[in-house]
């Protein structure tokens, strides 16, 4: 028996979640919020129990020490050391990482290395690895990519139309991101559909603030819809996803603003943001679109449209299809969005039942029981795959 | 009985073909280049023969002269008082011009102000119809528009999820390309299936050097491949089709290009020929694919994958399909394309015979005769549908 933590660390906070393996129980989780910035917050649920404490952090190494006593304080552990192992989210893995793997300093060199392609999230990231070596340097530390399960993508899938030497000098191709969720879900409803993962075609679709599409045959990423960065594929919460390039030079010439400029409009106001002018949550939008708002409505169309389009295109991409997910914050919650989805998929054997729909947060599924093709909500459980990786790596005879 | 002429004009050329109408029979055809540049070449085909002459012209008004005077040197008319009528390609008519259009100065005006977003074809248009104008001044001509068979794809297809405002104050949303070639072949389909245009369910698929796909439902498009302008949506002879937007930046602050250098990439170095790297000709791509030259392949399976998964997509937009149409001239000719694109679609009813795919630019059906889905190859004819809005809006009631 052993405790495995999950870290997924930003460039100011981090989240954790402590579980007992190989039972797979949560025994802790929690979040620090704020780091190297006044007024820092550390939070704690154990037990059900959620403990709050306001304090500044230094630093990540500062706040995983804070994390550790309270794990202590709380019970949850005698001693540091009954912390077994972590694993760590990192965002971009490149062509290098195809899966999870022991963190040695020539892999965080690698990931360091990797930050051109993810400037905002790989140094953050690092800091959490670096954070929990220094202060438990007898364990194994396992780095799980947001981009490796979508390493099997074939190249006619990654490559871009550009100039062949772009891929070659620079790195460019698709990428794509949420990759430990896509992941999670596939292997979830390969158990609940009772069929072996490596016959079955799957569309998973991972629905938060970021969005992406995973084309899933046979247990391995064929396509999906995020790109180079996750600003690709679908309409997203503040990203613009997939858009007419020519518009980033008119959008310039229009507006005096840099491509720089432009890009963080794309990233930051576009979206369900820019369409309803209001807000980037979806919540906010369907409250609104009930009392008639017309924008709102128009923001949530732009968005079931894109997702929608994808179901035939992944379907085309396999020969067919066994079953659809939906999962993350807004697969797991809205029915208002899977409806759009799985609007007029019969031609497809997509037969959806509306009457199973009203469902939030739970397995489930949502297709007629004669309907060749399953829908199945699978609430994502990113942590938990990391710290499978940890078990699966960490420990394996390898490691 | 009328003759009636059919103009497409570049800034140095125009292609013109001589219609008899209504029997919609083709009586001459030619094309003039390097117009206002030196070794002017002029070439007209009349009763199957090609007459070639080198001479230089000042303007478009000089080219369309000896035009005039070469149709009635060849016998095809006695006098330029028997031309009834001319129709011109118009690129882009944005959200004003819904349908083509009898012209006026106010109409040449709104032309010209849609130059901003077509700066390279419109003002080229332009000359074409000022020098029409000029010498034919008592017969109508019409503008036919590539954008106006698009504009009724509904806003959830057309908006781009951007800031709203790009929308309302830059014009800044999908207008789609190729719209005369898109009605044109979905009108015929409708003939050869003898089934009205109004209960069909089409994926009209161009595939020239530009190459859109059109969702055509009840006649009319709902959603198209093109976007803003023709760079966008699938892998053409140089142009990149649809990128993640986050690559331009990148792509700029790596090769020190500027905005407007990366877009000319994007336009005339990527495609099939950035890809393959050696050219942007499907043909010279299939035979080098043949004696095994993998980067040629390789373009060949980016070019196919892209189309591929516009079949899906649009079908999932109708609910369903009844018809796949190819022209052009990739679309039309290469047996390869289509057999790529045709791949694993019997999940959606779609049933292509291989044993019948080795044809060139004729009208065929290629799918099995039980297909519940029909292929069908249609060799488009734009000039013929610009000739036929010239009779429907030139010599109409109100015209």
């Amino acid at each position: 028996m052993s405790k495995i933590i999950a870290i997924n660390a930003g460039s100011s906070s981090f989240k954790f979640q402590l579980f007992e393996m190989p039972e797979e129980t949560e025994v802790a989780k929690g979040l620090v919020e704020r780091i190297g910035m006044d007024n820092g917050i550390f939070s704690i649920t154990v037990d059900g129990e959620k403990h709050t404490i306001n304090q500044d952090f230094k630093d990540h190494e500062e706040a995983v020490n804070l994390m550790l006593d309270k794990l202590v304080e709380y019970g949850v552990i005698k001693d540091i050391s009954e912390i077994d192992g972590s694993g760590h989210r990192v965002v971009h893995g490149g062509e290098k990482f195809d899966d999870s793997v022991l963190i040695d300093d020539s892999v965080e060199e690698e990931i360091d290395k990797l930050s051109e392609l993810a400037p905002l999230h790989n140094p953050a990231n690092l800091m959490g690895i670096r954070a929990f070596r220094e202060l438990l340097p007898d364990v194994p530390h396992v780095a799980v990519f947001d981009t490796s399960f979508h390493q099997t993508m074939p190249e006619s899938s990654y490559l871009y139309s550009l100039p062949y030497k772009y891929y070659k000098d620079y790195g460019i191709r698709k990428y794509g991101f949420h990759g430990t969720s896509h992941k999670y879900v596939t292997q979830r409803a390969s158990e609940l559909l009772g069929r072996p993962l490596d016959e079955l075609r799957l569309i998973s679709c991972h629905l938060g603030n970021g969005a992406s599409i995973a084309a899933v045959k046979n247990g391995q990423s064929i396509d999906t819809s995020m790109g180079f960065t996750p600003l690709a594929g679908v309409t997203m919460g503040t990203r613009s996803g997939n858009l007419d390039p020519a518009l980033l030079p008119f959008i310039m010439e229009k507006t005096g603003k840099t491509a720089t400029e432009v890009l963080n409009v794309l990233n930051k106001e576009s979206g369900l943001l820019g369409v309803s002018g209001f807000s980037s949550d979806l919540r906010d939008i369907e409250e609104e679109t009930v009392k008639g708002n017309e924008r709102a409505e128009l923001a949530l169309n732009v968005f079931g449209n894109r997702i929608h389009k994808y179901m035939g295109s992944y379907a085309t991409r396999m020969g067919g299809l066994d079953a659809i997910i939906f999962t993350a914050g807004v697969g797991e919650n809205s029915d208002v969005v899977r409806a759009k989805v799985l609007e007029g998929l019969e031609f497809m054997g997509v037969y959806f039942d509306p009457s199973m729909n009203d469902v939030r947060g739970q397995e489930k599924f949502l297709n007629h029981p004669y309907s060749p093709v399953k829908i199945i909500i699978i609430p994502t459980n990113e942590e938990l795959e990391i710290v499978r990786d940890v078990v699966r790596i960490g420990f394996s005879d390898e490691g």
